[in-house]
């Protein structure tokens, strides 16, 4: 599958490394790839093609938002709404505010979510809200903790596009994919940031993930 | 120990029961407990004393505010701050707003929360969080499911009441308490409920728990 990972931080390195791994294509895309490359921390990852964002989600079918929550709609503008159309764009990202330090706010919550303004602002994409809630070493080794045995949400008003990403998840070690229903239900799983924040203060690391026990 | 449980909702029924059963001393607060006992679903639990609020509370070590959110600061005013001077308050309620209908926002979030109104009207008494992410059968008999194998948190700024309530919560059959911290941690338990709300409808029942996996 033609795979397109927007951001360069570690879900976004994460993801793209992991799926090039299982056999993709993927581009990862940054603003501006030289830039990129120029960084002390840079090192190239193995069968990925760094590219600006609009190059990376060309004749993407899925295109997966890694970019931190501030920057997610800029980015997807720059994307440009012809490299969307038609694309399962999985929403990874977080509308964590840290203007007033950490902990962060949500910049939107409750009656609204990054995940349907993303949904609003691009109506061609077919949005699944996805990974958003473990961090990154977990989204792409779920076998890290637990046995794997633990749960990973989807959220999404397209079905088809829901059934890719549970297909990539699958792909990735995710052995309990739970289907919240409609795109509105990324109110829910944003909304747990707060509490996984407390909960990394409490053990002292993000290596943990939640269990839906049934 | 002499403890007073506020509510007569399924939460309250469920604890003052249970606490009742475990050999506590247990009233159960109400408004008015003629209008209580004149309901047609009502049915007395053994070893429970039906008292009003200030009634049920005074002289209790351990107050229980399994009120709705809606009402809690009120049921707390009738109380009185002279019956919660000292004591150990477990808030269990959640800031549920039905005025729009459901699902339900929560009317304080994100950088407050209902367990922090609670604590800052009520200075004198020692609010600790808990047992709100989970609906009342489990928080009486854990080992419904899993085996009981799944995670309650306390948040508090005094020490003393968590391990009172911590100690409480291993009589209820709780096995993996989390301590999240000061009471701000609030802010993170009550906005699970969104989420929590969204996985009911998809499972179709409220008869599961979070397991924080590590």
């Amino acid at each position: 599958m033609k795979i397109a990972v927007l951001g360069t931080g570690s879900a976004g390195r994460a993801l793209a490394g992991r799926l090039a791994e299982l056999g993709h294509t993927v581009s990862l895309g940054t603003r501006d790839p030289d830039v990129t490359r120029a960084r002390p921390e840079h090192t190239d990852l193995p069968g990925v093609r760094l590219a600006t964002f609009a190059d990376a989600a060309s004749g993407a079918e899925v295109v997966v938002n890694a970019t931190n929550g501030a920057a997610t709609l800029d980015v997807l503008a720059a994307v440009g709404e012809e490299n969307l159309a038609g694309t399962v764009l999985v929403d990874v990202a977080n509308p964590l505010d840290f203007s007033a330090g950490f902990p962060p706010s949500l910049s939107v919550k409750d009656t609204d979510s990054l995940g349907e303004q993303v949904q609003r602002a691009f109506p061609v994409a077919r949005v699944v809200k996805s990974l958003n809630t473990m961090n990154a070493a977990l989204m792409v080794h779920p076998e890290r903790i637990g046995g794997g045995d633990h749960t990973v949400f989807v959220a999404g008003d397209d079905a088809d596009a829901k059934a890719v990403v549970t297909g990539l998840l699958t792909e990735l070690g995710h052995t309990d994919v739970l289907d919240l229903g409609g795109l509105s239900a990324a109110r829910g799983t944003e909304m747990l940031l707060p509490l996984w924040l407390r909960i990394m203060q409490a053990l002292g690391t993000a290596e943990f993930q939640i269990k839906v026990v049934r």
